[in-house]
């Protein structure tokens, strides 16, 4: 019933509910994360990683950084109009004297996988620059995974980062490209299912009035990526990107309608750069089967997620350090 | 009551269900057509034009000769699959004894809009070669025309030629850039709202039962439309792509939704080639008003399409040349 966890992140707010949701979850168990540069660098997001952890009481997992710049450009700098400076919200969580693991974000997937032959869960909810090293490190990797799960992305919904291209895709548009054409389905968690799936602020109430310091510091980032969204939505709420592709990863929440078509990513230097381009023409047939197809693109849920991330989270233990 | 329209054309099954709307419709008046290699090259497409003239007593309509070729690539060669090897579904029209018109489809637009300045409707649904050639010929033209009407492009829709690019800006995307950048606003008919408009077989029947030779030759030519797009719908139907512009641009049926935003074209050589980029990132908020923005995507109707398009074609008259 619990499945072994690889998650690769770029921690962000998004990033911080999609590991604490990992960590609460009685169907995961994290066996190891790695970060990559994305809504903040590598290496500010690991240190929001460890602090997380330890102040969940989880400081024994280990956390590898990961690449700082994606395959073909350097790091932009990250999104803190987003994310604030510190990835966080501008929450300043308390600092864990936990260190980083000795390998990188892409050998240690490499060696997870290694370790737990078949039954691994890729859950990247950042660029996925690790992924595509790890590819390259070990060609094998498709066959000894479980599953591959990417929050990224937009199929027929608007992009976030330009008018078509989603933000993890478009920070390292030729590492998705390999992720999406390497020898394994890829379950894609698109914007047009995480801009669908939004956290209000009755719930952010509830994570503020926990006992627990993990969801009240969850409530506390969540006040300052409402005010972003704000003008996304025109009143205080999020999108629930990451949290979504992990709960879909460990099968805690399903897909109404998920079609498995052709993808692929612009990597072209034109204003569809950055963009997966999903060929959904099978939306007026009710998606007939593709052959060859393997990119299962989730477009809707069969029920509304906030409460079971809510919940979920809310089972994270006041004093963990005490159990 | 009454407004002049230049009609610039690929005839085409949908364009000739286009050409007899207008032919029809109360509000139209259809002072001049040109063709431009698309669904068939542009002089077939001028061949079909004059002999649908002919058959709904219409051969008084100047047509005019457009580009051949893209403006940057050669003609591909048309879509016969989707419109039989002559355009028209192997329907064979009484040959017209019209000649066309000594001016290209180019210099008509420009010479029409001289002659009904500010009133003056284009409507575009075909490539838009011809007129990126107009705009080019007199800078002006923008100033001169009423309204812009565009078949074409994908919003939030897959495509139809590519899984992003809809087939007649992917003809030339070049052309579709230089009139989605000039000063006018252009109202876009894309396949958000062209696929949803669907034509059945009921209605198919009903204007083989009509008396008029143009409804009966267009019901006929539907008969190959359907059997294209049973390969999409899973049924014998068709969507309605180019008389659903014309309505549109005569003011005879009015959008539900139609957010005004940014659109550009991508002319890389890139997966996204021919693509209509609408910034649609508005959605969430209910497309607030975007400054500077000139391109009004329309994607969906107030009301089923169908009814109306059969209603008025059946206006036309059974022998015309008699009256």
């Amino acid at each position: 019933m619990t499945a072994p966890v690889y998650l690769d992140c770029d921690t962000g707010i998004d990033d911080a509910l999609a590991l604490a949701y990992l960590l609460a979850s009685p169907l995961a168990s994290v066996v190891g994360i790695g970060t990559v540069s994305g809504n903040v660098s590598a290496a500010v997001g690991a240190r929001n990683t460890l602090d997380l952890l330890s102040l969940a009481g989880a400081a024994d997992i280990p956390v590898a950084l990961g690449a700082h710049d994606p395959l073909a450009a350097s790091f932009h700098g990250g999104a803190p109009w987003v994310h604030g400076s510190n990835g966080v919200g501008e929450v300043e969580l308390p600092p864990s004297g936990a260190s980083l693991a000795a390998e990188s974000a892409a050998g240690m997937l490499v060696r997870l996988a290694g370790e737990y032959p078949g039954e691994l869960r890729v859950v990247a909810i950042g660029p996925l620059t690790n992924l595509a090293q790890a590819l390259e490190l070990d060609p094998l990797l498709p066959s000894l995974v479980e599953s591959v799960t990417v929050m990224g992305g937009a199929a027929l919904a608007p992009g976030n980062i330009t008018p078509v291209a989603e933000a993890n895709i478009w920070h390292d548009p030729e590492a998705a490209a390999l992720v999406l054409a390497a020898d394994w389905d890829v379950t894609l968690v698109p914007l047009d299912v995480t801009m669908t799936s939004v956290l209000e602020e009755s719930h952010r109430q509830v994570l503020l009035a926990s006992a627990a310091p993990v969801p009240r510091a969850l409530g506390e980032m969540l006040g300052y990526y409402f005010r972003f969204y704000e003008g996304i939505y025109g009143r205080p709420c999020s999108a629930m990107h990451d949290p979504l592709a992990a709960a879909l990863a460990v099968g805690a929440v399903r897909p109404a309608l998920a079609p498995v078509v052709r993808g692929a990513v612009d990597t072209s230097d034109g204003p569809g750069r950055g963009q997966t381009v999903c060929d959904m023409r099978g939306l007026y047939a009710g998606y007939p089967e593709v052959k060859g197809a393997r990119c299962r693109v989730v477009l809707s849920l069969g029920e509304d997620f906030a409460p079971h991330l809510v919940d979920t989270l809310l089972k994270l233990s006041p004093v963990p350090e005490l159990i």
